[in-house]
């Protein structure tokens, strides 16, 4: 039911497809997060319209509200929230770290509590597994501890050795299961031995796809390239390697260029729904009062819903009054322009000049536009 | 630029076409809500999809935030939100008493605070009308002063005196402008004599259309089906008649049938927006945990976006997560759902059953329903 095929490359920078049994991504790809089976204020039919190929669902979020059994009686995710493209789902390791309150991790796995009503549960790699399975995402991930940072190389090595003992009992757990691509979580810190350690043991393993996960905690960015462009020197070039929560449109220049096929992260959405959108120009603050009488669309060239039907004064204006469609209109921007930058970086490696593309937009692309 | 034809009558429901600039409205309508140029979580496009025909703007939101003047430099109401038919503005009456803080009223207009941000600003009959020319609606409405509910005789018959001279004062102050329709609002509290008086007194000032202000304001029901009746006796049959701020489904037939043409409310909208939807079956609670698994959609017989796309279940976790789509999902239902018994109301009319139509949905069509 999987197959990834690598297409072109430009540098290390890769162009290829994945094929899944919702349908074929073509890759580099951006994933819009859908915490709890919905991209926040947006239709299907919007995120359909916008370009997005593929969406994240959080395990976590979905196991405590509604519940993976309900989604799984309801006959699963895509139908849940009627989605007919390719759902990808995290196992819940880094939120069970980050979101919730006393969390207690053994070898077995991790009891934590619910941050909403403080209920308390345990994930174990066959639970998380066992959660995604109801879901029913098409790629799902294997249960990682995601270390904190700063953390000891000490704590960072003994919680690689964990993840890893996990990603085997993951494996286990999944069986034959040919329906849903179980994907290995890459962890070790910032060290660049124990991100191959890592990798080479998860290779052995033989995961269709490899996830990066424990960047973008906090370390400096340059730690995250060198981590980066490490591991794509490792892991295989027939499989697709998905680098979690990250990042900006920069972000995600940089990390193509070192051989990341997918990506994920909130910040299109999040920062949209305070007003702040990204496009070719740089970031632009469309709540802010400079824009007030502006008639012209966020972005002059974008053809996203958005900027074919409404002025940034209107938008801003839908800010200033706390008006819901404000964000909708802002959201759907934002997720355009990933998209679209990522179609045309895509469109830059066919033709073998993405270094060219990269140098051409980095230089102002995360850049907060002033004027 | 306007006209009004009647085209049937059943009982003494009717049924008519008012011509404006925008184009042509079939009556009875409802016109939903949107009091800052957005009605709240929708885009234009899905309320053109859903049906309405007209909306309502607020002059006294609009003036405070964006402001008028803003609005008329962007190219009028229209183009600043992008809605292509008519749209219909009140005069801010009702909203300096309801909303606004310490207000004084005297013969020459109302002065009052906002509720934004404590300033303080002046209505009068002519700056209200020169703030709806701004704005550009269609169908606009002279300034009235609507009295709170209860009041005594003596402050509804003072307070009708000034709103018939404010009436002649929005008459004169519109002039001869021919690209806006502006109605006269007939008060008089729930006083047959003084709402007699009111109508006739505005007949005399020949405007294009009448409302009917001050009811819906804590009156008995029973008060305001009387009002209508006697004023559906006293009010020309080749002009529309505009209930304003009413009401439940029940109340749209009851006065229908009282022979009103146009209704605006909050009531589908608002109501979604907290998880409560109307229905052919009555009222649904959508947020209800009994719809915990519920695939069906919220009326089986419905073919709005929302019912054709989204079970029960699904609308209820999204309220239970606070999910800004849930309220999206509920707000195109119920405004679909008003569109369309408006439609199947006139319908009836031009079959002359409309009596019959009433009888049949009168019984549940306003009940939560339990099951």
């Amino acid at each position: 039911m999987f197959t990834y095929s690598l297409e072109a490359t430009s540098g290390h920078a890769r162009a290829g497809r994945f094929t899944t049994p919702h349908g074929e991504i073509l890759t580099p790809v951006f994933m819009p997060v859908g915490t709890v089976a919905s991209v926040k204020t947006l239709s299907p039919h919007e995120l359909q319209d916008l370009g997005a190929q593929i969406i994240l669902g959080n395990t976590y979020h979905l196991f405590l509200r509604p519940g993976h059994e309900l989604i799984e009686r309801l006959g699963g995710l895509h139908r849940f929230m009627n989605w007919q493209r390719p759902i990808l789902t995290d196992s819940g390791g880094f939120q069970v770290m980050s979101l919730s309150g006393l969390t207690r991790i053994t070898p077995e796995g991790v009891r934590f509590q619910s941050h909403i009503d403080g209920s308390y549960h345990m994930f174990t790699p066959e639970r998380a597994i066992e959660i995604q399975h109801a879901l029913g995402a098409d790629i799902i991930m294997a249960f990682d501890e995601c270390p904190p940072y700063p953390a000891t190389r000490a704590y960072v090595a003994d919680s690689l050795q964990t993840t890893l003992d996990w990603a085997r009992r993951c494996r286990e757990a999944h069986g034959d299961n040919d329906t849903q691509a179980l994907f290995g979580i890459v962890q070790g810190g910032v060290h660049d031995d124990l991100r191959e350690e890592s990798a080479l043991a998860l290779m052995q393993m033989d995961f269709p796809g490899h996830s990066i996960g424990g960047l973008a905690v906090g370390e400096d960015k340059s730690d995250m390239l060198r981590i980066v462009a490490l591991l794509d020197g490792i892991l295989p070039v027939d499989k697709p390697r998905y680098l979690m929560g990250v990042g900006t449109p920069g972000d995600l220049l940089r990390n193509i260029a070192r051989g990341v096929d997918m990506f994920d992260c909130v910040m299109p959405t999040r920062n949209a729904r305070k007003g702040s959108v990204f496009t070719w120009q740089g970031r632009l603050i469309v709540k802010a009062a400079r824009y007030k009488e502006d008639t012209r669309p966020i972005d002059e060239g974008c053809s996203c819903y958005t900027c074919r039907n409404f002025s940034r004064a209107y938008i801003r204006h839908l800010f200033q009054s706390g008006e819901l469609l404000g964000m909708r209109l802002a959201s759907i921007h934002s997720l355009h322009f990933y998209a679209e930058l990522i179609n045309m970086a895509r469109q830059a490696i066919l033709e073998d000049r993405f270094e060219e593309f990269t140098r051409e937009h980095l230089p102002r692309i995360d850049e907060t536009i002033k004027e």
